[in-house]
């Protein structure tokens, strides 16, 4: 039968039909409850994932690509069953070019396994979303972090893709072994790879574009008097021209929280946490410049961390953010929904965001890559409670509202997935997600990748 | 009739079915010989372009988007008739955000009038592909030019692009009025438009991404004993995170060209144009760490450039390789073919190509946005003698292939147009042709828009 069939191509250690299995899950459970597909196969190598998916086709069984499932809209979920394709065992890095600032990987590697292997080369990948993810799953949902607002996204960094398509063809998103730096040959088939979480093809390799380390890095953290006076100072810190590295805004409620969390003792208040890149000697001057733009704004408390051991406390704070979260209700789920919105409208959003929070009785504090107008509400409840899940979910909706109306984005980082196709629809208006449909109906007649999400 | 029903829509003085507009053409008719529409139309506003697409869609005409005709692979020519969309007086700039960084233009804007729209504000649009192309136009082409080391090419700096369908549907890739930073909702419909030449809709209103000016700005130029010198310098550069804006690569020949056409007195020799952007004091260090590195390399004539005038004068000797190329057999016609490969195997490709050119006897100098690994022969010739034109055809075609093999694109900044198609389907195999043509049968299924081009 059709599993016996998937065994013939990866053997059968390989392959599993186990419940246990079957519901390992991602970290999204307390908003998108399991869904397990009916089998999970572990491919080994490009050429099973292709005889694998050709067979899926022949059948018409579903597919959902699985990278580490550390996702959060639910995007691992097999809402149709079929065949969940881990693979997390093909983790060869191959091909570094260190003239090239370029390094090829499989969906194996994540993020962490590729800067340690970089360890040594004076390069590194700085995208980073927190969670160590698989750099092809954080290319398949377009994934950013902290970073992005001077290295950019996953998407200006991925120069090349090898898909696997829904019925086994194979597809180089930029030709065959080619990696440029910069094309115009056709439709760029990267970036329409990038972010299509799952429902277009597999991504079985990813050539990303690495950049150099910098000589040397400080951090400093700073609170504020508002939200608005935090987001002054950082449109000023842009429009300086400083370059900026990280620049992540915590409002009180998080800053409070991570504070308690980390034993940190900082004060109640809006807070920026700024990381800046560069050398010795113009880092000076980027440290002036900011703590003058800080100042200007009322920020307080600029102290710079420039040992490793002290800026690794200070990050980690940071990202502690989720556990911190967790910790004002013992016992609760999270979930970090995510939007994005242009920068000189993030006070108003910020401001009603947290209003709304208020009246409607969620704990949910805020943490954003404010660089980018992008941010997080960490919504703590009890997935257990009907009620209190549903106010979750629609407090979710009318905030992904509030950045359409604010002419952003219902989600800057985490994807569409199970979570925000509603959210999506309104976005695009009927033309928009005509084409869309229009895309995935061309490269996945059989509906067959990764169906129910996204679209 | 049918151009009656145009002249209904636009009004009679906005459609024009004369010989001489007709054959209005572009800068590339020595390699691609005008090919005129049946007619031209003029629209003043995105309802005539819906109205006037809606209305060939019906009559199933081909319909050809016009920019300012400067792009360099036959992208307007009407090889299959039709109605030219002649874009130039739809030219309002919209929208100009200086705390988002951001403005909206529609496709009768060019880049040097929304530089000179900036002026004062602080902010300018960096994209600099030398001629004075419309920014639609430059969106449409995926153009990019001097500045893309450090500012990228068009596809990082188009948040939303407000696109009428070949049916006269209007579509906004980002949504309606959206332009936060960055976004994670759906397929990236705004970069599948950037590099479409046209064949999958128009173009009428992009928003753009604007960056702070730098405080101070240095220009120098240094000759290199080598091509490898020359690279192995841009090289350690990158690596060295020098934050270089610009850095040209010219070739013996175009450094000489340019040298006599400019009356600047240059050495004949491998050479690098080189700016620096940053604060003054940045800046010093910068030049500091470039010098080293230009020596290390064995390069000599430092002298930099920090005034404006003299600064422009550098640039316009490399703005003039063009002509200064025409001069060197003055009475023949221009080429310019553009490949682009990853920087580790530029010093062969280089050599290689040098040695085919002389082995073929073209003359064709060199330049090119070596820290893309981009470049360009501007290859002169007398477009009346088909023996010539075929042998430059020949030379096209192996150049195109030799970057291929080199894990290139047979195109970096020019696009595919008419000229590349061939050279298109080796770059992606089959499966990517395929995967294109199914995104374009699915927006365009009946061939309507710009058809004969890029695929
Ligand atoms: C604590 C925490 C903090 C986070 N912070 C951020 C943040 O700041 N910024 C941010 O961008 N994200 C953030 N995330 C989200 C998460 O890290 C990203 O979504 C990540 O990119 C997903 O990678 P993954 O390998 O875990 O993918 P998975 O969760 O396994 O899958 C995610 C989606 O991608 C698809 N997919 C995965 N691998 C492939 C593949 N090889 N081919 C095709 N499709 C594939 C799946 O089908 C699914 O739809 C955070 C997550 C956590 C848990
Ligand atoms: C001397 C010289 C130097 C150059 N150097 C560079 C360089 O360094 N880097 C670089 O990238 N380019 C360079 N170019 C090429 C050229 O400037 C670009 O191709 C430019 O982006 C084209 O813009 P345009 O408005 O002139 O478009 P056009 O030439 O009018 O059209 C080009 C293509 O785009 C389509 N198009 C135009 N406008 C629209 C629209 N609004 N909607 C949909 N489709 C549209 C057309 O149908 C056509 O296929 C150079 C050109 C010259 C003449």
């Amino acid at each position: 039968d059709f599993v016996e069939a998937l065994r013939a191509v990866v053997g059968a250690p390989n392959v599993s039909t186990a419940t246990a299995v079957r519901e390992q899950h991602g970290h999204d459970e307390s908003m998108h409850p399991c869904a397990p597909p009916d089998v999970v196969v572990w491919p080994q190598a490009v050429g099973q994932v292709q005889e694998l998916a050709a067979l899926c086709h022949r059948c018409r069984v579903p597919m959902v690509p699985f990278g580490t499932g550390t996702g959060l809209e639910g995007g691992v979920n097999a809402v149709q069953g079929g065949v969940c394709f881990d693979l997390s065992r093909m983790d060869a890095i191959a091909e570094l070019s260190l003239e090239d600032f370029s390094v090829t990987v499989e969906p194996g590697v994540t993020r962490k396994a590729l800067n340690k292997h970089l360890r040594g080369t004076g390069l590194w990948f700085p995208v980073d979303p927190g969670a160590d993810a698989s750099l092809c799953g954080m290319a398949a949902t377009g994934a950013s972090g902290t970073n992005a607002v001077r290295y950019g996204t996953m998407r200006p960094n991925v120069l090349n893709l090898r898909v696997v398509l829904p019925d086994g063809r194979l597809l180089h998103t930029a030709g065959p072994g080619r990696q440029p730096r910069k094309r115009a040959a056709g439709y760029d088939l990267t970036s329409l790879f990038v972010g299509s979480e799952g429902t277009l093809g597999f991504l079985t390799q990813a050539t990303l574009r690495l950049h150099p380390l910098p000589e040397a890095t400080a951090v400093t953290i700073a609170s504020f008097p508002s939200v608005g006076a935090a987001v002054a100072c950082t449109v000023q810190v842009l429009q300086a021209a400083v370059p900026v590295a990280r620049i992540e805004f915590l409002d009180e409620v998080m800053a409070d929280a991570c504070s308690r969390f980390s034993g940190m003792g900082l004060p109640v208040a809006a807070t920026l946490l700024l990381e800046l890149h560069g050398s010795q000697r113009s880092l000076a001057e980027q440290q002036q410049q900011t703590e003058e733009i800080v100042r200007q704004n009322g920020g307080s408390g600029l102290a710079w961390a420039e040992g490793q051991e002290e800026r690794e406390q200070l990050w980690s704070m940071r990202h502690n953010a989720w556990y911190a979260a967790l910790a004002l209700r013992p016992g609760c789920q999270g979930y970090s929904t995510d939007v994005c919105v242009p920068i000189s409208r993030l006070p108003e959003v910020v401001v009603e965001t947290k209003q709304d929070l208020q009246a409607s009785n969620i704990t949910g504090p805020m943490v954003g890559h404010v660089g980018d107008g992008n941010f997080h509400c960490i919504l703590i409840f009890n997935s257990q409670d009907p009620e209190e899940a549903q106010r979750i979910h629609a407090f979710t909706q009318r905030l992904g509202r509030r950045a359409l109306a604010a002419g952003g984005t219902c989600t800057g980082e985490h994807g569409v997935g199970l979570g925000k196709r509603a959210l999506l629809q309104e976005e695009l208006g009927p033309e928009g997600l005509d084409t869309l449909r229009s895309i995935k109906a061309a490269l996945d007649p059989h509906n067959l990748m990764n169906p129910g999400k996204v679209l």
